[in-house]
């Protein structure tokens, strides 16, 4: 441990997810790691990540398999915090994707035909870093 | 494919990963998948990407399963760009150490005992996207 890093408690973790709309996804895809940014909506009070995508290779290696790592960061004048969620992605269906269509998700290309997948986040982890220089 | 996302020359790629210094390496650990943010520098001429690290778990992943994903991004207002490199991380030692030792990466935290790590880069990608919206 270092005592200039320091964890965040999970409530401030989920702020922050709650406060950003872009991260990047980790993911397995035939025994390759991929990782893509990707807009989003925090529900803290689910513990879930939505995103939506089209059909394509990142939604395969989900569906192949389901375990996924999700981050985002932010670097300041003086410090600088990440935040990292794991879980697992499920495809909504039904209701769950009816209710999901309404969120304020901002993708960054057009898709006409796309699937909304749920990130049910089983851990989260956050640090705050005091940065060893100001940046310039 | 969609005509708002242009995907940008390898040589692109190359002074987008030079231009930063801050970026999210996804790898694997014990059949997880893991992201976390890491400060490099970019060697263009020798394809590759050099970071340190600590002896922990991001090393001992890395070194049970060299197949890594690197990801840098930016959202302007009306644009935003994204550059995800893979390879393979192999831990640098000897020579190539002690020449890498002089490169400007600087960690968020001070660490002592570190090691230095190179991604040999086998494929970079990267795209561009005019934003659906002007950001706020």
């Amino acid at each position: 441990m270092n005592d200039m890093q320091n964890e965040l408690p999970d409530t401030e973790c989920w702020e922050l997810l709650a406060s950003q709309e872009l991260g990047r996804l980790g993911y397995h895809l035939l025994d390759e790691v991929h990782v893509v940014p990707i807009n989003y909506v925090a529900l803290p009070d689910q513990e879930r990540l939505v995103f939506r995508t089209t059909e394509g290779s990142k939604l395969l290696g989900i569906v192949m398999h389901g375990d996924v790592a999700f981050e985002i960061d932010q670097v300041g004048e003086r410090q600088a915090w990440s935040v990292v969620a794991r879980g697992r992605a499920v495809q909504l269906d039904g209701d769950d994707a009816r209710q999901a269509m309404d969120l304020p998700i901002h993708p960054w290309v057009a898709d006409d035909r796309y699937v909304l997948v749920a990130i049910k986040v089983t851990e989260v982890t956050g640090r705050r870093y005091d940065l060893l220089r100001p940046r310039t």
